[in-house]
Protein backbone atom coordinates (compact mmCIF):
# COMPACT_ATOMS: atom_id res chain seq x y z
CA UNK A 1 0.00 0.00 0.00
CA UNK A 2 1.39 3.33 -0.58
CA UNK A 3 1.69 6.34 2.00
CA UNK A 4 -0.68 8.19 0.83
CA UNK A 5 -3.39 8.42 -1.79
CA UNK A 6 -3.35 10.15 -4.96
CA UNK A 7 -4.67 13.65 -6.09
CA UNK A 8 -7.94 13.53 -7.97
CA UNK A 9 -7.58 17.36 -10.06
CA UNK A 10 -10.06 17.82 -12.88
CA UNK A 11 -9.97 20.39 -15.43
CA UNK A 12 -12.98 22.53 -16.39
CA UNK A 13 -13.90 25.49 -18.42
CA UNK A 14 -14.90 25.36 -22.04
CA UNK A 15 -13.79 23.98 -25.32
CA UNK A 16 -10.94 26.61 -26.52
CA UNK A 17 -9.46 27.03 -23.03
CA UNK A 18 -6.22 24.58 -23.72
CA UNK A 19 -7.12 22.00 -21.39
CA UNK A 20 -5.89 19.38 -22.94
CA UNK A 21 -2.43 21.22 -23.48
CA UNK A 22 -2.64 21.90 -19.73
CA UNK A 23 -2.97 17.98 -18.65
CA UNK A 24 -0.45 16.88 -21.31
CA UNK A 25 2.07 19.61 -19.76
CA UNK A 26 1.05 18.70 -16.45
CA UNK A 27 1.23 14.92 -16.72
CA UNK A 28 4.58 15.59 -18.20
CA UNK A 29 5.62 17.73 -15.15
CA UNK A 30 4.36 15.29 -12.40
CA UNK A 31 6.52 12.65 -14.45
CA UNK A 32 9.32 14.27 -13.92
CA UNK A 33 8.34 14.88 -10.07
CA UNK A 34 8.53 11.35 -10.01
CA UNK A 35 4.70 11.01 -9.43
CA UNK A 36 2.37 8.48 -11.15
CA UNK A 37 -0.17 10.30 -13.15
CA UNK A 38 -3.42 8.80 -15.14
CA UNK A 39 -4.77 11.44 -17.34
CA UNK A 40 -8.42 10.73 -18.47
CA UNK A 41 -11.07 12.45 -19.76
CA UNK A 42 -15.16 12.58 -19.22
CA UNK A 43 -17.55 11.15 -20.60
CA UNK A 44 -15.06 8.56 -21.24
CA UNK A 45 -12.10 7.07 -19.90
CA UNK A 46 -13.48 3.16 -19.93
CA UNK A 47 -14.13 1.37 -23.37
CA UNK A 48 -17.66 1.68 -22.45
CA UNK A 49 -18.16 5.08 -21.08
CA UNK A 50 -16.58 6.05 -24.34
CA UNK A 51 -19.22 4.77 -26.29
CA UNK A 52 -21.47 6.48 -24.18
CA UNK A 53 -19.32 10.04 -24.94
CA UNK A 54 -20.37 8.51 -29.12
CA UNK A 55 -23.59 8.44 -28.18
CA UNK A 56 -23.77 12.05 -26.22
CA UNK A 57 -21.36 13.83 -28.79
CA UNK A 58 -23.17 12.39 -31.64
CA UNK A 59 -25.07 15.07 -34.46
CA UNK A 60 -26.81 12.56 -36.13
CA UNK A 61 -30.19 11.24 -35.80
CA UNK A 62 -32.00 11.62 -32.66
CA UNK A 63 -30.56 13.77 -29.88
CA UNK A 64 -30.78 13.20 -25.85
CA UNK A 65 -33.64 15.05 -24.14
CA UNK A 66 -31.68 17.09 -21.51
CA UNK A 67 -32.43 14.27 -18.93
CA UNK A 68 -30.92 11.40 -20.88
CA UNK A 69 -28.11 13.75 -21.68
CA UNK A 70 -27.78 13.99 -17.76
CA UNK A 71 -28.27 10.17 -17.03
CA UNK A 72 -25.76 9.26 -19.30
CA UNK A 73 -23.28 11.88 -18.28
CA UNK A 74 -23.83 10.21 -14.81
CA UNK A 75 -23.63 6.37 -16.23
CA UNK A 76 -20.17 7.26 -17.80
CA UNK A 77 -19.20 9.09 -14.52
CA UNK A 78 -20.23 5.38 -12.50
CA UNK A 79 -18.19 3.57 -14.64
CA UNK A 80 -15.05 6.17 -15.13
CA UNK A 81 -14.96 6.32 -11.17
CA UNK A 82 -15.14 2.32 -10.43
CA UNK A 83 -12.88 1.64 -12.98
CA UNK A 84 -10.63 4.09 -13.23
CA UNK A 85 -10.49 6.80 -10.71
CA UNK A 86 -10.88 5.26 -7.47
CA UNK A 87 -8.26 2.65 -7.97
CA UNK A 88 -5.59 5.14 -9.63
CA UNK A 89 -5.89 7.38 -6.20
CA UNK A 90 -6.23 4.16 -3.86
CA UNK A 91 -2.61 3.02 -5.36
CA UNK A 92 -1.17 6.86 -4.81
CA UNK A 93 -1.57 7.76 -8.09
CA UNK A 94 -2.57 11.52 -9.27
CA UNK A 95 -5.73 11.64 -11.64
CA UNK A 96 -5.78 14.27 -13.80
CA UNK A 97 -9.25 14.74 -15.24
CA UNK A 98 -10.19 16.37 -18.33
CA UNK A 99 -14.07 16.93 -16.94
CA UNK A 100 -16.12 15.98 -14.26
CA UNK A 101 -19.52 17.14 -12.26
CA UNK A 102 -18.93 20.72 -12.64
CA UNK A 103 -19.24 20.07 -16.06
CA UNK A 104 -22.65 18.85 -15.73
CA UNK A 105 -23.52 21.92 -13.49
CA UNK A 106 -21.96 23.68 -16.21
CA UNK A 107 -23.38 22.21 -19.10
CA UNK A 108 -26.84 20.53 -18.13
CA UNK A 109 -27.40 23.31 -15.45
CA UNK A 110 -26.04 26.45 -16.89
CA UNK A 111 -26.26 25.82 -20.45
CA UNK A 112 -29.57 23.79 -20.67
CA UNK A 113 -31.07 24.92 -17.86
CA UNK A 114 -31.57 21.75 -15.85
CA UNK A 115 -31.88 22.52 -12.27
CA UNK A 116 -28.96 22.48 -9.79
CA UNK A 117 -31.78 20.55 -7.43
CA UNK A 118 -31.80 17.57 -9.96
CA UNK A 119 -28.20 17.54 -10.40
CA UNK A 120 -27.44 16.89 -7.05
CA UNK A 121 -29.63 13.99 -6.64
CA UNK A 122 -28.02 12.31 -9.46
CA UNK A 123 -24.05 13.37 -8.43
CA UNK A 124 -25.04 12.69 -4.61
CA UNK A 125 -26.59 9.01 -6.42
CA UNK A 126 -22.99 8.30 -8.16
CA UNK A 127 -20.66 9.65 -5.54
CA UNK A 128 -21.74 10.43 -2.51
CA UNK A 129 -19.40 13.12 -1.01
CA UNK A 130 -16.64 12.34 -2.95
CA UNK A 131 -14.88 15.23 -5.10
CA UNK A 132 -12.33 16.59 -6.26
CA UNK A 133 -9.29 17.18 -4.35
CA UNK A 134 -8.54 20.47 -6.74
CA UNK A 135 -10.57 21.85 -9.73
CA UNK A 136 -8.46 24.03 -12.42
CA UNK A 137 -11.09 26.50 -14.20
CA UNK A 138 -9.66 27.47 -17.74
CA UNK A 139 -11.60 31.07 -18.12
CA UNK A 140 -11.46 32.14 -21.75
CA UNK A 141 -14.11 34.87 -23.22
CA UNK A 142 -16.87 32.45 -25.48
CA UNK A 143 -15.90 34.61 -28.13
CA UNK A 144 -11.91 33.57 -27.74
CA UNK A 145 -13.22 29.85 -27.90
CA UNK A 146 -15.30 29.72 -30.23
CA UNK A 147 -12.64 31.43 -32.56
CA UNK A 148 -10.28 29.31 -31.36
CA UNK A 149 -11.88 26.18 -32.07
CA UNK A 150 -12.98 27.63 -35.91
CA UNK A 151 -8.96 27.58 -36.24
CA UNK A 152 -8.92 24.08 -35.99
CA UNK A 153 -11.02 23.18 -38.30
CA UNK A 154 -12.46 19.58 -38.23
CA UNK A 155 -16.16 18.15 -37.06
CA UNK A 156 -17.83 19.95 -34.75
CA UNK A 157 -20.02 17.95 -32.04
CA UNK A 158 -23.49 19.06 -30.48
CA UNK A 159 -21.74 20.54 -28.06
CA UNK A 160 -19.88 22.58 -29.84
CA UNK A 161 -22.72 23.24 -32.07
CA UNK A 162 -24.16 25.89 -29.25
CA UNK A 163 -23.37 29.41 -29.47
CA UNK A 164 -22.08 31.90 -27.22
CA UNK A 165 -25.36 32.48 -25.38
CA UNK A 166 -25.25 29.18 -24.43
CA UNK A 167 -21.74 29.47 -23.82
CA UNK A 168 -21.81 32.47 -21.46
CA UNK A 169 -24.45 30.48 -19.06
CA UNK A 170 -21.57 27.72 -19.39
CA UNK A 171 -19.28 30.25 -18.23
CA UNK A 172 -21.25 31.94 -15.64
CA UNK A 173 -22.07 28.30 -13.54
CA UNK A 174 -17.96 27.89 -13.54
CA UNK A 175 -17.81 31.23 -12.21
CA UNK A 176 -20.28 30.77 -9.58
CA UNK A 177 -19.31 27.43 -8.53
CA UNK A 178 -15.54 28.66 -8.07
CA UNK A 179 -16.58 30.89 -6.04
CA UNK A 180 -18.55 29.00 -3.68
CA UNK A 181 -15.42 26.53 -2.97
CA UNK A 182 -12.15 28.95 -3.05
CA UNK A 183 -10.38 26.18 -1.60
CA UNK A 184 -11.38 23.57 -4.38
CA UNK A 185 -11.16 25.90 -7.35
CA UNK A 186 -8.18 27.42 -9.07
CA UNK A 187 -8.62 30.12 -11.96
CA UNK A 188 -6.56 29.63 -14.69
CA UNK A 189 -6.49 33.10 -17.19
CA UNK A 190 -6.74 31.09 -20.56
CA UNK A 191 -6.67 34.18 -22.38
CA UNK A 192 -2.85 34.87 -22.45
CA UNK A 193 0.40 33.61 -24.34
CA UNK A 194 1.36 29.55 -23.50
CA UNK A 195 3.67 30.44 -21.55
CA UNK A 196 1.71 32.99 -19.16
CA UNK A 197 -0.49 29.76 -18.91
CA UNK A 198 2.31 26.99 -18.34
CA UNK A 199 3.96 29.61 -15.56
CA UNK A 200 0.45 29.83 -13.46
CA UNK A 201 0.57 26.27 -14.04
CA UNK A 202 3.73 25.83 -12.49
CA UNK A 203 3.27 27.93 -9.22
CA UNK A 204 0.19 26.40 -8.99
CA UNK A 205 1.62 22.50 -8.91
CA UNK A 206 4.55 23.61 -6.77
CA UNK A 207 2.48 24.64 -4.04
CA UNK A 208 0.35 20.92 -4.60
CA UNK A 209 3.04 19.07 -4.66
CA UNK A 210 4.21 20.71 -1.70
CA UNK A 211 1.31 20.02 0.35
CA UNK A 212 1.08 16.64 -0.75
CA UNK A 213 4.48 16.09 0.20
CA UNK A 214 3.78 17.15 3.70
CA UNK A 215 0.65 15.02 3.97
CA UNK A 216 -2.03 17.36 3.86
CA UNK B 1 -57.76 16.04 -28.96
CA UNK B 2 -59.53 12.77 -27.80
CA UNK B 3 -61.79 12.25 -25.51
CA UNK B 4 -59.42 10.70 -23.21
CA UNK B 5 -55.86 9.49 -22.94
CA UNK B 6 -54.59 6.16 -23.50
CA UNK B 7 -54.00 3.49 -21.79
CA UNK B 8 -50.34 2.69 -20.26
CA UNK B 9 -49.74 -1.30 -20.05
CA UNK B 10 -46.67 -3.13 -19.39
CA UNK B 11 -45.62 -6.66 -19.38
CA UNK B 12 -43.03 -8.41 -17.10
CA UNK B 13 -41.85 -11.73 -16.67
CA UNK B 14 -38.20 -13.08 -16.82
CA UNK B 15 -37.12 -14.28 -20.93
CA UNK B 16 -38.97 -17.19 -22.58
CA UNK B 17 -42.55 -16.46 -20.34
CA UNK B 18 -44.12 -15.20 -23.72
CA UNK B 19 -44.13 -11.31 -23.34
CA UNK B 20 -43.44 -10.76 -27.11
CA UNK B 21 -46.11 -13.44 -28.21
CA UNK B 22 -48.83 -12.32 -25.91
CA UNK B 23 -47.75 -8.06 -26.82
CA UNK B 24 -48.73 -9.26 -30.64
CA UNK B 25 -52.00 -10.82 -29.70
CA UNK B 26 -53.16 -7.85 -27.39
CA UNK B 27 -51.87 -5.46 -30.38
CA UNK B 28 -54.14 -7.46 -32.81
CA UNK B 29 -57.41 -7.68 -30.77
CA UNK B 30 -56.66 -3.80 -29.52
CA UNK B 31 -56.81 -2.95 -32.89
CA UNK B 32 -60.04 -5.54 -33.65
CA UNK B 33 -61.65 -3.28 -31.27
CA UNK B 34 -60.74 -0.11 -32.90
CA UNK B 35 -58.65 0.95 -30.32
CA UNK B 36 -54.67 2.32 -31.95
CA UNK B 37 -51.90 0.86 -30.32
CA UNK B 38 -48.00 1.65 -29.91
CA UNK B 39 -46.36 -1.12 -29.29
CA UNK B 40 -42.58 -0.74 -27.69
CA UNK B 41 -40.28 -2.46 -25.13
CA UNK B 42 -37.61 -1.36 -23.03
CA UNK B 43 -34.80 -0.59 -23.00
CA UNK B 44 -35.24 0.98 -26.35
CA UNK B 45 -38.11 1.67 -28.34
CA UNK B 46 -36.07 5.29 -30.11
CA UNK B 47 -32.96 4.99 -32.14
CA UNK B 48 -31.54 6.33 -29.20
CA UNK B 49 -32.71 4.01 -26.72
CA UNK B 50 -31.75 0.92 -28.81
CA UNK B 51 -28.64 1.87 -29.27
CA UNK B 52 -28.38 1.80 -25.14
CA UNK B 53 -29.68 -1.20 -25.35
CA UNK B 54 -26.92 -2.12 -26.81
CA UNK B 55 -24.73 -1.33 -24.89
CA UNK B 56 -26.88 -2.89 -21.83
CA UNK B 57 -27.06 -6.23 -23.63
CA UNK B 58 -23.69 -6.56 -25.01
CA UNK B 59 -21.48 -9.38 -24.63
CA UNK B 60 -18.32 -8.30 -25.76
CA UNK B 61 -15.38 -6.01 -23.54
CA UNK B 62 -16.21 -4.25 -20.18
CA UNK B 63 -19.39 -4.61 -18.75
CA UNK B 64 -21.16 -2.23 -16.80
CA UNK B 65 -20.84 -1.79 -12.56
CA UNK B 66 -24.34 -2.40 -11.48
CA UNK B 67 -25.14 1.29 -10.98
CA UNK B 68 -23.79 1.94 -14.75
CA UNK B 69 -26.43 -0.31 -15.66
CA UNK B 70 -29.47 1.14 -13.92
CA UNK B 71 -28.10 4.78 -15.06
CA UNK B 72 -28.33 3.60 -18.66
CA UNK B 73 -31.61 1.88 -18.44
CA UNK B 74 -33.29 4.82 -17.08
CA UNK B 75 -31.22 7.22 -19.26
CA UNK B 76 -32.92 4.98 -22.25
CA UNK B 77 -36.12 4.94 -20.41
CA UNK B 78 -36.62 9.01 -20.12
CA UNK B 79 -36.27 9.37 -23.77
CA UNK B 80 -38.82 6.59 -24.43
CA UNK B 81 -41.24 8.50 -21.89
CA UNK B 82 -40.36 11.85 -23.61
CA UNK B 83 -40.42 10.69 -27.40
CA UNK B 84 -43.18 7.83 -27.44
CA UNK B 85 -45.24 6.86 -24.58
CA UNK B 86 -46.24 10.28 -23.54
CA UNK B 87 -47.35 11.38 -26.45
CA UNK B 88 -49.06 8.06 -27.70
CA UNK B 89 -50.95 8.27 -24.44
CA UNK B 90 -52.04 11.99 -24.92
CA UNK B 91 -52.45 10.85 -28.42
CA UNK B 92 -55.21 8.83 -27.16
CA UNK B 93 -53.64 5.45 -27.87
CA UNK B 94 -52.85 2.65 -25.81
CA UNK B 95 -49.55 1.48 -25.29
CA UNK B 96 -47.61 -1.99 -24.71
CA UNK B 97 -44.84 -1.76 -23.23
CA UNK B 98 -42.73 -5.01 -22.78
CA UNK B 99 -40.68 -4.32 -19.55
CA UNK B 100 -40.89 -0.90 -17.52
CA UNK B 101 -39.47 0.40 -14.00
CA UNK B 102 -40.62 -2.74 -12.37
CA UNK B 103 -37.62 -4.48 -14.47
CA UNK B 104 -35.65 -2.35 -12.76
CA UNK B 105 -36.78 -3.35 -9.73
CA UNK B 106 -36.22 -6.74 -10.07
CA UNK B 107 -33.23 -7.62 -12.33
CA UNK B 108 -30.99 -4.90 -11.15
CA UNK B 109 -32.55 -5.00 -7.62
CA UNK B 110 -33.60 -8.37 -7.09
CA UNK B 111 -31.23 -9.76 -9.23
CA UNK B 112 -27.72 -8.34 -8.72
CA UNK B 113 -28.53 -6.59 -5.30
CA UNK B 114 -28.92 -2.60 -5.49
CA UNK B 115 -31.20 -1.42 -2.88
CA UNK B 116 -34.86 -0.92 -3.55
CA UNK B 117 -34.25 2.55 -2.06
CA UNK B 118 -31.44 3.77 -4.80
CA UNK B 119 -34.09 2.64 -7.22
CA UNK B 120 -36.20 4.70 -6.42
CA UNK B 121 -34.69 7.79 -6.47
CA UNK B 122 -33.87 7.64 -9.97
CA UNK B 123 -37.42 6.43 -10.55
CA UNK B 124 -38.96 9.71 -8.98
CA UNK B 125 -35.93 11.28 -10.84
CA UNK B 126 -37.46 10.27 -14.08
CA UNK B 127 -40.88 9.82 -14.05
CA UNK B 128 -42.17 10.95 -10.81
CA UNK B 129 -45.82 9.63 -9.83
CA UNK B 130 -46.15 8.86 -13.77
CA UNK B 131 -46.71 4.74 -13.46
CA UNK B 132 -48.40 2.00 -15.23
CA UNK B 133 -51.99 1.89 -15.39
CA UNK B 134 -51.72 -1.95 -15.63
CA UNK B 135 -49.26 -4.46 -15.10
CA UNK B 136 -49.60 -7.97 -16.66
CA UNK B 137 -47.00 -10.41 -15.18
CA UNK B 138 -46.03 -13.20 -17.08
CA UNK B 139 -45.35 -16.04 -14.36
CA UNK B 140 -43.09 -18.84 -15.37
CA UNK B 141 -40.52 -21.20 -13.41
CA UNK B 142 -36.87 -20.18 -14.16
CA UNK B 143 -36.21 -23.76 -14.75
CA UNK B 144 -38.81 -23.66 -17.43
CA UNK B 145 -37.85 -19.95 -18.67
CA UNK B 146 -34.10 -21.17 -19.06
CA UNK B 147 -35.62 -24.36 -21.23
CA UNK B 148 -37.30 -22.43 -23.46
CA UNK B 149 -35.10 -20.31 -24.47
CA UNK B 150 -32.52 -23.02 -24.99
CA UNK B 151 -35.28 -24.23 -27.03
CA UNK B 152 -35.43 -21.28 -29.11
CA UNK B 153 -31.07 -21.36 -29.77
CA UNK B 154 -29.80 -18.00 -30.92
CA UNK B 155 -26.94 -16.15 -29.13
CA UNK B 156 -27.76 -15.18 -25.08
CA UNK B 157 -27.46 -11.87 -24.00
CA UNK B 158 -25.74 -10.70 -20.85
CA UNK B 159 -28.94 -11.12 -18.70
CA UNK B 160 -29.78 -14.41 -20.30
CA UNK B 161 -26.10 -15.74 -19.05
CA UNK B 162 -27.62 -15.20 -15.41
CA UNK B 163 -28.67 -18.74 -14.13
CA UNK B 164 -31.84 -19.74 -12.33
CA UNK B 165 -30.54 -18.25 -8.96
CA UNK B 166 -30.69 -14.87 -10.50
CA UNK B 167 -33.91 -15.45 -11.94
CA UNK B 168 -35.28 -16.79 -8.85
CA UNK B 169 -34.49 -13.35 -7.16
CA UNK B 170 -36.05 -11.42 -10.43
CA UNK B 171 -38.92 -13.53 -10.19
CA UNK B 172 -39.65 -13.00 -5.98
CA UNK B 173 -38.85 -9.59 -6.78
CA UNK B 174 -41.85 -9.03 -9.34
CA UNK B 175 -44.31 -11.41 -6.81
CA UNK B 176 -43.41 -9.01 -3.70
CA UNK B 177 -44.30 -6.19 -6.55
CA UNK B 178 -47.35 -7.81 -7.45
CA UNK B 179 -48.71 -8.30 -3.80
CA UNK B 180 -48.10 -4.93 -2.71
CA UNK B 181 -49.96 -3.56 -5.89
CA UNK B 182 -53.03 -6.12 -6.75
CA UNK B 183 -54.96 -3.37 -8.45
CA UNK B 184 -52.37 -2.39 -10.98
CA UNK B 185 -50.67 -6.15 -11.07
CA UNK B 186 -52.58 -8.61 -13.21
CA UNK B 187 -50.44 -12.11 -12.98
CA UNK B 188 -50.77 -14.30 -15.92
CA UNK B 189 -50.07 -18.01 -15.27
CA UNK B 190 -47.57 -18.47 -18.29
CA UNK B 191 -46.94 -22.07 -17.74
CA UNK B 192 -49.85 -23.20 -19.65
CA UNK B 193 -50.89 -23.74 -23.38
CA UNK B 194 -50.78 -20.66 -25.49
CA UNK B 195 -54.98 -21.15 -25.82
CA UNK B 196 -55.02 -20.91 -21.71
CA UNK B 197 -52.89 -17.82 -21.70
CA UNK B 198 -54.92 -16.37 -24.24
CA UNK B 199 -58.05 -17.06 -22.35
CA UNK B 200 -56.74 -15.04 -19.75
CA UNK B 201 -55.80 -12.14 -22.12
CA UNK B 202 -59.20 -12.09 -23.63
CA UNK B 203 -60.78 -12.41 -20.21
CA UNK B 204 -58.60 -9.39 -18.57
CA UNK B 205 -58.82 -7.42 -21.87
CA UNK B 206 -62.80 -7.45 -21.75
CA UNK B 207 -62.54 -6.24 -18.28
CA UNK B 208 -60.03 -3.35 -19.50
CA UNK B 209 -61.55 -2.02 -22.14
CA UNK B 210 -64.91 -1.90 -20.37
CA UNK B 211 -63.67 0.00 -17.64
CA UNK B 212 -61.80 2.51 -20.02
CA UNK B 213 -64.77 2.98 -22.24
CA UNK B 214 -66.81 3.82 -19.12
CA UNK B 215 -64.04 6.61 -18.95
CA UNK B 216 -62.61 4.64 -15.67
Amino acid sequence: MPARSGRFITLEGIDGAGKTTAASYLAERLGEEGVEVVATREPGGTPLAESIRSLLKGTEGEGPTTDTETLLMFAARAQHLEQVIRPALQAGQWVLCDRFTDATYAYQGGGRGLSAERIRVLEHWVHGGFQPDRTLLFELSPREGLRRRAGEGGQSDRFEEEGTDFLRRVQATYRQRAEAEPERFQPIDAGGSWSEVAGALDAWLARELAQWRAGA
